[in-house]
């Protein structure tokens, strides 16, 4: 039989990968309307078990939040145990389990990774984009012509792929050219290896034991994040969806080796063997599954981060591909979804022809930054976790307040609310005291405001949805008082010169690229909306106001919460939630200067 | 061509019309697991217009609530128009649209009403039952046999059905036999004449005109409910769902009627007819369709309640089919799907086996009581409404204050939080003053409590489904207070007796018939819930603490807000939610009493 020909084909975006990195990724571009295409080698999604802990600063972003808080389990408290004087544990203490004041959702949530994984699935499929599988890369090249890799509508990748389980009369192999392609292949990824982008950071392997059960037990904080430090071996229980728990634990090389070839022994550990362990640990408590485990793994993982996470701002590299760490503090899925997050909307606006490629530079500058501090925060938690409690015999040991101190200041990166983007193009520090509360290079904090038109309270963050575009927010002060109404008109008339960013950039229409949302103070029985300069609402549900809404009980005081003054704000949210820059109502042309940097004008 | 043979079958409840009211019916029953069929002579489901207001009482309830929030309207504040010095009109002010300081969700949403029908459709089918469409009912005969009709497990209706659309080679014709059924037919119920049920009422009609549309309008109140008192006819503004907005005017039978037939005339009054009724209305703002009018309607309403409501509990009538009135203050939807909710679980209990066939008697007294009631507050509040205002030369006309005073104290009927059912065999009023604030024959107030084992924050009213069960609600007072915990035990051992309800009625599982809560006071860094007795705990979601959540921000002194003392109390709930009686912890028998009269004991 003749070789069948090779079809060849063109596409926006190719990823590699479709774990939680690839799904957020693909996702995203999809909704976004973009041309993206994801292959796995796997021939199905992941069924149980694996990373399932989902920190608030994800369930405030993306919009799966909704479908997070009705499927999974929340965990809203941890307790700590510590070794009894009778060989035993007891409980030292209990805890919020989230440290983060300014969450949306002061909890973390907890589902096995093929849940998280459906959301994502079921929302690419609404949209047509399925995962290909199973299906893997066999070679990639990526053109070293100059021309070619600048210029952004140029396909300069060429992958070959090949499909595991072809269809009938379907050829095996296909080449694919590709504008970007996105490495999303896990901590063993093929994509860095291609490119030879190292690992840094020690070389160290440890060693984690993990089952996932209905328990039968007599724990009395089963239903809470446990934190056990046990002189019979420490763990950690978290509580998942239904009735389900999930134990881990740190296990030695001796356990789990065989020291004759150096390799993963499963008949040395095994979930029975895990069982004992986790029973030890737990000792005088009872555990034992209901029915049977679950789900177990042995999950071998070292603490490192790449060293580059682009290779020419056209192939990256996301989530275990570039950064791998313990899965104590549950950053796995968390870092991997927001490393995708980072980079899609600068993808898109690069596609869509909006920015110019230079924008992409700033997803190595903003997450490897992160994913270094991940790192250094897993080195030194995981020191105290794995180290041993003070006891009589061991008085240098670790002590309950120390633990709880770095439990509770470690809160702002575990949740992933502390995250902070350093100056860059995107990120202008210059006028941060207009808005002193909304730091510039971290997320908008969550704030309810009403509507102008109908008294409707609103969450601030529901209005900067992760859809690609700017938000400008307006915070006009009083517009009733005579003075700042100059002002605020003043600044309505700047907008709509055409050397202004609304103009240079949309001419077509001002609700395309940027959306404009308008906050004034003042009282809902008072507010007309329609008073306020067409600029500033383009539609009528856009002008909000700084007021509880009708019963008393909700928003209210956001001015202050914000650190804006009675003066005004201009305030760029970039596409991902995060502040952009602040500038004083009488300084459009600094947002000008901003924008200029990374969009292109429209011809 | 020989007539087909005539098909013959049985059903548990047949439902005869497929709007709100039987549609609630419809999808109640059948996530009841009943035996059930639906039928409407319209070949569709409506597709735009008819009512559209819901209240705050029918988001809380029923599990609908999650989907309305996201497609309908929220209706928050509501303005009020009077004339003006120049002959038009202007703001008086501005309220709450919604006055019940209770209500969870303090507003009122809109949404139009295929866009209701449409939760039912969807949820029903997904229990693979759907509206059997075009069909009329011929004819139905009730056995006069009295044995036959005290039995519950009779089928002693014969209904007559006509297929007006039928498959090929299927029936036109088919015969069903049903234990119950349902007249949901609206306000000419076919069903109601057959039984020559009488309205009672005057028989003066209303006639009213609605209009739907997108508007171009300089009117400040177009997001708000406006109630428009004008000199040049009143009318009533309510926002909807996307941009859209209703008109409602009342109109009078010379702009109706064609006054040789006495009959509506649509060339006297179309389309365009209204919208100039509206314009002079709200003279001097503007107001016009963006594009076309979306649904315009004459509605022809007399204020009228059916003088019974169901025939030997075997056939009942519900929603429009027994009481009509003005659409004016938003009851129609609301009130039809109240008496279906009232019904189902009544009809859910006696199909089961669970209660006698006397608990249907509930039904007529509970909601011709409400009907009677409606009427009467629909009379009070049209006069006002349709009443001149004061004014320079009407000095007699309503003022302002006199009706913004009658907007608020009918809150708590038009927001359904204030509806009452009087004492009869499910509502016992006994012990009231054990939890003062939990008043019985009203429905619970929302409360957030945290779960003890996770302190996972809970709105009691999520953990009071309606899922046709009695939920018993055990407030414990401080169980580590040791006399408290004496009192606890005693209770648990009462209720483990086998002459207690919880084992009269159900000897295989306490989970099945009822539902067991625990609502302990304490603190959630200390309470165990491994420490309540076993029947206090059948699941450890079950037990509740008066506490905050982690943050402080959420729950606590929920104790206080029912009523309930140290001294704790217990109170049973309806499967609909409104509370059926209180007791001491010590009256065990009281509640032993109250289901003996109407449950029957399993064998
Ligand atoms: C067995 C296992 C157990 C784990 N247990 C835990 C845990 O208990 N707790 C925890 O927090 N984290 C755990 N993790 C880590 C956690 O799953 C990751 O941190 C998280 O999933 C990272 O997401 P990702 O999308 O970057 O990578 P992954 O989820 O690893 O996804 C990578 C995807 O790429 C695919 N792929 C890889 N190579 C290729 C290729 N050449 N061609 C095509 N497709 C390819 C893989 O099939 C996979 O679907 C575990 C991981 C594994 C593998
Ligand atoms: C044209 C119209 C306009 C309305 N406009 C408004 C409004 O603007 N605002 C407002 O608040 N309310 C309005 N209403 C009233 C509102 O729709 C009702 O109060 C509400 O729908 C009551 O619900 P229901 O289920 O009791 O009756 P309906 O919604 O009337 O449902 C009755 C169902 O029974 C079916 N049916 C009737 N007879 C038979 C039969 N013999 N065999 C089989 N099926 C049958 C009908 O097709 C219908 O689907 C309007 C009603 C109508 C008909």
């Amino acid at each position: 039989m003749p070789a069948p020909v090779i079809r060849e084909s063109e596409v926006d975006v190719l990823i590699i990968g479709a774990g939680p990195a690839g799904l957020m990724a693909a996702n995203a571009l999809a909704r976004a309307g973009t041309n993206v295409r994801i292959i796995d080698k796997r021939p199905a999604m992941v069924a149980a078990g694996q990373a399932d802990g989902i920190s608030p600063r994800t369930i405030e972003s993306y919009g799966i939040g909704e479908r997070l808080l009705r499927e999974a389990c929340q965990v809203h408290m941890a307790a700590f145990y510590n070794p009894n004087m009778t060989g035993g544990i007891e409980r030292t203490g209990r805890a919020p389990d989230v440290t983060a004041p300014t969450a949306r959702y002061p909890f973390e949530v907890a589902l096995h990774q093929g849940g998280i994984e459906a959301i994502f699935l079921d929302s690419m499929h609404l949209l047509g984009t399925d995962v290909e599988r199973p299906v893997i890369p066999t070679s990639i090249e990526l053109s070293t012509d100059e021309a070619e890799l600048t210029d952004s509508a140029a396909h300069p990748i060429r992958v070959t792929l090949r499909h595991l389980d072809p269809l009938d009369g379907k050829a095996e192999t296909e080449i694919v050219c590709a504008k970007f392609v996105l490495g999303a292949d896990g901590a063993h990824s093929w994509v860095r290896k291609m490119f030879d982008i190292t690992m840094d950071g020690e070389q160290t392997e440890f060693i984690w034991g993990v089952l996932d059960m209905i328990p039968e037990t007599n724990f009395p904080d089963i239903r809470n994040k446990s934190l056990v430090h046990s002189n019979n071996g420490s763990c950690l229980v978290v509580p998942r969806e239904k009735d389900k728990i999930r134990i881990y634990m740190q296990l030695s090389d001796k356990d789990v080796l065989d020291p004759s070839t150096g390799r993963v022994d499963k008949d040395r550990m095994g979930p029975e063997q895990l069982l004992q362990v986790a029973q030890k640990s737990l000792h005088p408590y009872k555990l034992a599954p209901v029915d049977e485990i679950d789900w177990w793994t042995l999950y071998i993982i070292g603490q490192r981060v790449a060293s580059r996470f682009s290779v020419k701002e056209r192939v990256f590299i996301a989530g275990d591909a570039c950064h791998t760490h313990s899965p104590k503090a549950g950053q796995g899925m968390n870092a991997s979804m927001n490393d995708a997050h980072n980079l899609v909307w600068k993808l898109t606006q690069v596609l869509r022809g909006w920015a110019d490629m230079s924008l992409l530079k700033t997803y190595e500058s903003e997450r490897r930054k992160y994913a270094q501090d991940l790192i250094a925060f897993d080195k030194d938690f995981s020191t105290l976790f794995s180290g041993k409690p003070q006891t009589h015999e061991n008085e240098d040991g670790v002590t309950h307040e120390e633990f709880l101190r770095a439990f509770q200041t470690y809160g702002g990166f575990t949740s992933g609310i502390g995250v902070h983007y350093s100056n860059s193009a995107i990120v202008n520090n210059a006028h941060q005291s207009y808005a002193s509360n909304l730091i510039i290079g971290e997320r908008v904090p969550p704030r309810v405001f009403v509507r102008a038109a109908d008294a409707w309270p609103y969450e601030l963050q529901d209005l900067l949805p992760s859809d690609s575009r700017f938000k400008v927010i307006v915070f006009t002060g009083n517009y009733n008082d005579t003075a700042q109404r100059g002002n605020v008109d003043a600044l309505a008339k700047e907008l709509e010169k055409p050397e202004r960013f609304l103009k240079v950039y949309v001419p077509g229409g001002k609700e395309s690229m940027f959306d404009i949302i308008t906050i004034s103070q003042g009282k809902k029985e008072e507010v007309d909306y329609l008073e306020f300069p067409d600029v500033l609402r383009p539609h009528w549900s856009k002008v909000l106001i700084d007021d509880t809404d009708v019963t008393g009980n909700i928003g209210g005081q956001g001015y202050s919460y914000y650190g804006v003054g009675p003066e005004g704000a201009l305030v760029v949210v970039r596409p991902d939630g995060y502040v952009g820059m602040v500038a004083p109502l009488q300084k459009v042309n600094d947002i000008d200067t901003y924008f200029a940097s990374f969009l292109r004008p429209s011809l």
